[in-house]
């Protein structure tokens, strides 16, 4: 095993040069710019790796890369990756070109690598490729693997569920699945995902067409208001039949019935943690995090860090992200619009279901007397959550302790708390596979979706221990790999982890 | 008189060539393109035909041009203009360039002149002028005049009001208020307009920042919902507070309050007519007006065509113009918005008055616990009525009865009815003034505000009788005049209004 870190160390230069040339290629699953190419390249990784039956498996959007590695062992690991990334908006505000792989320094980190998904998620994938790279060069894998490596991650893995299906039948030779991600924040702090909360995405759009009331093709003049009915207000009446006064709650028949969180395990996890984990409701500190954001306060007052926890790892919300219709210009422009559309994100938690919700809302649209009213699904996860105590994530925390990094174990769907707010590990972790997954290896990247995009490269202490770069992320995937086959590094010489 | 009449047909393409040249000149009060220049131009008409003290007062976005005509006559009329156009947006749309005063053939009309500002309102504004003219070759004017040019109707004539104040001492030397307008449809049709409604135009806006719960300087991940307060949802709960489930009924306290209207006199003009007029009871079609508009019904089902025209002419309304806020492009961005704004037309009748509507809709907002919610004035006009039985209105009802016009009195404020939803009336017939105003000489055009407005040059017949081109518009509004001075031409030769 020392052989495997030494390769990395000796051979950091060329993996980091491959992680450049790997977000080089555009990869944007919105507009289809590069998706193509970037699968061919990924597959071609593969395929040097000595990867069998490395393909593109087409799907709606982008194909899903698969590739399985046979390394005649026990236990095989599904690898779940994302190569497509966000599109590079607001040029203006990137130092650097998005496409072209730059190092730069940012402090207190000597080098990073700036670009649009550097760290969502080309850095921890391509982190990963190097890995086994670097074993095949001394060594053999301790796992087989299986790479499910998917295109459209950020349009919602619309195809992913459909993927699973079609693949069970090769996909279920996995004992467990591993999400290949950095989950180190910039003081240090490791944060592993075990799973996702809910998501359902809808539009609802009030139209005089479905209605027959009011203008029903296009808007009329505003003084019209005096004798015809207005899809406007019914849109605000609808909407406000939604929720209660406070926007708080959630006024759809039954909504809360199947809610099963927090159990006993929970709660126990939260207030003391596991292992040699830091208890949830010790790490989090809500003050930094409302001065970033600029909230004042939270729902219903509450200052107490632990029932802030708790409502954002088991609670459900029904959000209005967004909302338009009519006349948005500047002046005084008189107009009654024939229709308004709303945007909405719905989270729920185990076991409210997704179908279940959709039908509850139609359900409670009919019987307010808005059957006219149309409910577009637009995507959505179904939760996700598996156990803390399953052999990947213990093999994750022993990995935690080994490196001496302090870390901490959120309830499953506590997923705005992590580094990844939702994801499809539904897939993984529901019928027909039904595996442990966990999501998590050292490393540190930030502004996803924003402007500026980084990923670590070289490392620097934090508040809370060593913020690894490249390298220590690649060790840390090796060695969650070898704890999980059993062979355990134990305590690694501490300089092994000093990085190239 | 018939001189005047005579010459009018005589200099009909010079009258024309003179139209075009003003549509020329752009004068887009929103940008403010050429509106000097207009203003300029226009004055240089001013003195060419003789005024005295023609000049430009300085405004907030435009001046107006003022200017006396003295004829040393026993009585004096302002004529009330405006030089300024909306943008013309969807140049695409155009068959013809917007600025280039295109005289094409329109079905039934051989000849309309296509251009912004055609009809709204160069085309009787140039009109006027060109009888004013006219008269002087082979006359003297009946009456004084003083011409009263605005460049702001366009923005909602912000310093209309200002601008009667300061100059009342000349303005009430003015017997009445003639508005250089043309009012017949494309039937034939004659409306014109005795006031308006009164029109409040607000944007309310909740916000983060003026709360201080939810997100205050941005908008935030949408997962934050479970723990943060929504200022969108506050919006939607303001706004549905402020009108009943059916959106049709105003629920700020006290709105209904001051309304007097409709008088016996309003009823017994609307089922009776005056004079030789149509009752607008009788010449209301409410199909086609459905079908050109899609409506498919209106409020409460409502056929009565009797019951519609009440609601138009006597009813207030509180409508939902437009609504921003949050996520609003294409697919799921979870976003917890920090502000949503909408815009609202208010329609308002006698006695309701502007200030005290706006200051009810403050009071029920701090009453419903939204003291932090802002509400913006962003314009409006004091509704304003007008006897249907003053002189100019006889002078003009006489002219259209000369003329073989059928025609409607519409009561003051209906003002949807009739082709000016809404114009400042109220300065001229509210304090310090009280004159009685009347608008609407013959001549057609339409689209105004859209693409392709059109003023008709050459007349042709329609359904209710002959729409009148330029130069039936000119002798009618010279019939005006001479009828307002006493000078009645009685029946007038019919083929004097054959047009050239």
């Amino acid at each position: 095993m020392e052989k495997t870190y030494r390769n990395i160390d000796e051979n950091i230069v060329a993996h980091t040069k491959k992680l450049q040339e790997f977000v080089r290629q555009h990869s944007i699953s919105q507009t289809g710019e590069g998706v193509k190419e970037c699968a061919e390249l990924l597959r071609g990784y593969f395929e040097e790796l000595g990867c069998k039956e490395a393909r593109l498996v087409p799907e709606k959007y982008a194909p899903v890369v698969y590739a399985e590695y046979d390394a005649g062992a026990k236990k095989t690991v599904i690898i779940y990756m994302m190569y497509d990334v966000q599109p590079a908006e607001d040029i203006e505000l990137w130092k650097v070109p998005p496409f072209e792989g730059k190092i730069v320094e940012m402090t207190p980190f000597k080098k990073v690598l700036m670009a649009r998904g550097a760290v969502n998620s080309k850095g921890p994938l391509v982190a990963f490729l190097n890995v086994l790279e670097a074993i095949r060069q001394v060594d053999e894998s301790p796992v087989n693997l299986i790479f499910v490596a998917e295109g459209e991650e950020e349009r919602g893995s619309v195809s992913m569920a459909k993927f699973v299906r079609e693949y069970a039948h090769k996909l279920k030779k996995a004992d467990s699945v591993f999400f290949a991600a950095s989950c180190q924040d910039e003081n240090g702090l490791a944060e592993p995902t075990l799973g996702s909360e809910g998501l359902l995405y809808i539009e609802l759009e009030t139209n005089g067409a479905f209605w027959g009331r009011g203008p029903t093709e296009f808007g009329v003049h505003g003084a019209l208001k005096l004798i015809i009915d207005s899809p406007a207000w019914r849109h605000i009446k609808m909407l406000s039949s939604l929720v209660s006064e406070d926007g708080n709650k959630i006024m759809v028949r039954g909504w809360y019935d199947n809610i099963q969180v927090p159990t006993k395990q929970d709660l126990k996890l939260l207030k003391k943690g596991y292992r040699k984990s830091t208890p949830a409701a010790k790490v989090f500190d809500p003050e930094p995090f409302k001065r970033s954001l600029k909230i004042k306060t939270f729902i219903d007052d509450v200052t107490d860090k632990e029932e802030i926890i708790k409502r954002l790892s088991f609670g459900t919300s029904f959000n209005l992200d967004g909302i338009w219709g009519g006349w948005t210009g500047p002046g005084s422009k008189t107009f009654v619009p024939h229709k308004v559309t709303s945007k909405h994100n719905i989270r729920f938690v185990p076991n409210q279901k997704l179908n279940d919700l959709f039908r509850k809302i139609r359900a409670h649209l009919d019987e307010k007397g808005y059957k006219d009213v149309k409910l577009r699904k637009v995507d959505g996860y179904q939760w996700a959550l598996s156990s803390h105590k399953s052999a990947i994530a213990e093999a994750t925390y022993a990995m935690f302790e080994q490196f001496g990094v302090k870390y901490a174990i959120y309830p499953p769907v506590a997923s705005i708390l992590r580094f990844s707010p939702a994801w499809p590990a539904y897939v993984f972790t529901g019928k027909p596979l039904e595996l442990p997954i966990i999501g998590g290896a050292l490393g540190h990247g930030g502004r996803a979706h924003s402007p500026n995009e980084y990923y670590v490269i070289e490392g620097a202490k934090g508040h809370h221990g060593r913020v690894y770069g490249l390298a220590g992320v690649e060790k840390s995937m090796a060695t969650i790999l070898y704890n999980y086959a059993g062979k355990r590094p134990g305590k690694i010489r501490s300089k092994l982890f000093r990085e190239a």
